[in-house]
């Protein structure tokens, strides 16, 4: 079976690679463990790190809102697609069609392939908690309503509502994947509003100074890169009838300030790791933050067996086992 | 003030006309009123019935899909769109590419249009309640997620956001309006699921004999044509303040049983109209009417000053002199 992983030189993208070819096998379009005989890597960029060198993994570019590139990759025998492309919230925000082209005309590029295929391929489309918006505080559970205020968020949620639908008509059997913030990511800084969430972790533990925008007291809901990735698989090998028609499903997140997570890089780095930090309040960001979700109820996935993290220190602990070294190289140019 | 009406050729958009015509004015993009000094009514068929002699109104052929149409018509002076065209849930949900085309692209190019203007014009999207599921009974109120469980539904949805988002951009000014199934619409059956609910008071009324698919016991949420025509004008020349950043506005209705309907038709037309409804219950009809909100609580709108019909009496009486006359002549041929 084939799987095809769209963004898959991004951040989760890469991360999720490194997964498929350790599980080796994943659920197919009928439900039952299949050998991954091929990994499509597609994406407009190369990945960072480089691909394993497996004789299952494939690297294809090409831009997602190509309609001819993307039937050509999501061709017969793809059992399955993760569809991660997309473009972040500060990009689609500063460029309008940019955003729509990739994040709502890709996503359909990417759903009307799968019409094409002889069985309706398993579908992981990353959403995001973006699609929430509202009044500070932003409390969430499974049933508030999506009132993004981004294009980004809109943007997604739009994807969602086609994933559902396409996944009721029996073309894609979907799963439309809200992502909470996704700390620590590993890597450089990038253009996220988001990113400083996880640069004042990553940048400290590695030697490095950062600025921190925002007050101690703001709140946010974030999720390790191990646990979204088992809970990207959870999800895809889930039988597809616990899931039902509501095919968007929140993910588990832990609700904590920015000061908490400054006592967690001090418990793992010491002092000197938390004087990297320079607060310097940014009242744009500042104002983006206070508008996010600070705490997700995600009962729903708690049922379905999906599982969260536990404190910052599991979250600050599982980014030094898994990215740390990588990143002190980085670091050192 | 050059207002444009997609879809105007339909029953909604026809009696708008007419409405604006009477009005003379409407608020332009500064919330000031301001004369109508052109009507375009835009749509792929010919107006029924045929537009007032009136060298306002300036009837337009042509695909809401096609963008460079929709430009053209969208011009500078465009101080108000009403944008009604679409195909509804039938024949949406036979053919997925054509409801994408019409009720997804079609809005996109008539939002993108608006960005070619040099004000925001303001913009009444007919949107449908049709954004509501789930397991029936359905109640609804201003907090129900969207859940849409059709084709059509999930287009609309998806409008929705992008009006929203349009907004919030300041590209346009705009109200994505959730319709009520309308009762009683005139003229001819359409292949609407809903249709029966409009043909077994009208057809009754005009000494034709109709088919009831559904229990007397089925329960529906329902709007006259008339207080519908009332809300989209209040809507459209509100100050835009009052309405924030969430544009989504589920429009008020009754909640009537098709028997308490029928009371209404013997009362109005006595039991021989009552006689001229033949019970045949239609399986798939019945689960899909089942799945409809039974019951919507639209706090917004009467906070907002949208006034929804009394009584089903009210709303027969209404068809009885907006429409009844035409519809005679219709059914004598
Ligand atoms: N990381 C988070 O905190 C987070 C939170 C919410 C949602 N998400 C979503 O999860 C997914 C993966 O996120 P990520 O952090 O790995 O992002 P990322 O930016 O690292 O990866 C996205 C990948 O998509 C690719 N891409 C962008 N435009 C493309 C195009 N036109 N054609 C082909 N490829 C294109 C990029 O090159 C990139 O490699 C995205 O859809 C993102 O919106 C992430
Ligand atoms: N009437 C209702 O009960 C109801 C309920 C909910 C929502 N709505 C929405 O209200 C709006 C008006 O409804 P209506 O009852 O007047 O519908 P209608 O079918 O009478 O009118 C829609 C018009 O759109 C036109 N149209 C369709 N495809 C087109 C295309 N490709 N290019 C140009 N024009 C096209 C049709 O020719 C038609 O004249 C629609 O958007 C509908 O979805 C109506």
């Amino acid at each position: 079976m084939r799987v095809v992983i769209t963004g898959g030189a991004g951040f989760v993208g890469r991360k999720l690679v490194d997964r498929l070819l350790r599980d080796g096998e994943a659920a197919g379009p009928d439900g039952a463990m299949r050998e991954i005989s091929e990994i499509v890597v597609f994406d407009q960029t190369d990945p960072v790190p480089p691909l394993p060198d497996d004789r299952r993994v494939r690297a294809v570019a090409g831009d997602i809102s190509d309609r001819a590139t993307v039937e050509g990759v999501i061709a017969e025998g793809t059992g399955s697609v993760f569809h991660l492309a997309a473009v972040v919230s500060a990009a689609a925000e500063a460029d309008l069609d940019l955003g729509l082209r990739v994040n709502l005309d890709g996503t359909r590029a990417v759903i009307d392939a799968c019409r094409k295929l002889s069985a309706p391929p398993r579908l992981v489309f990353a959403s995001s908690c973006a699609v929430y918006g509202g009044e500070p505080p932003v409390l969430v559970d499974d049933l508030t309503p999506p009132d993004p205020r981004t294009s980004y968020g809109a943007q997604k949620a739009c994807g969602e509502l086609l994933v559902n639908d396409y996944s009721r008509r029996g073309i894609v059997d979907g799963r439309a994947v809200r992502l909470p913030t996704i700390v620590v990511r590993p890597g450089k800084p990038n253009k996220a509003a988001s990113t400083f969430a996880s640069s004042i972790l990553r940048e400290p533990l590695s030697g490095v100074e950062t600025i921190c925008p925002v007050e101690p007291r703001s709140r946010m809901a974030i999720l390790s890169p191990r646990r979204l990735i088992d809970c990207l698989m959870t999800l895809h090998n889930m039988n597809s009838a616990r899931l039902g028609a509501e095919r968007r499903i929140l993910l588990p997140s832990i609700s904590v300030t920015i000061g908490e997570m400054v006592e967690g890089l001090e418990r793992a780095g010491g002092r000197e790791a938390v004087d990297r930090i320079k607060w310097q309040r940014d009242d744009h960001i500042q104002s983006i933050v206070d508008h996010w979700p600070a705490r997700m109820e995600a009962s729903r996935a708690a049922k379905l067996g999906l599982v969260g993290d536990r404190s910052i220190d599991e979250m600050i602990a599982a980014f030094v086992e898994d990215d740390l070294p990588a990143q002190k190289a980085l670091a050192q140019g």
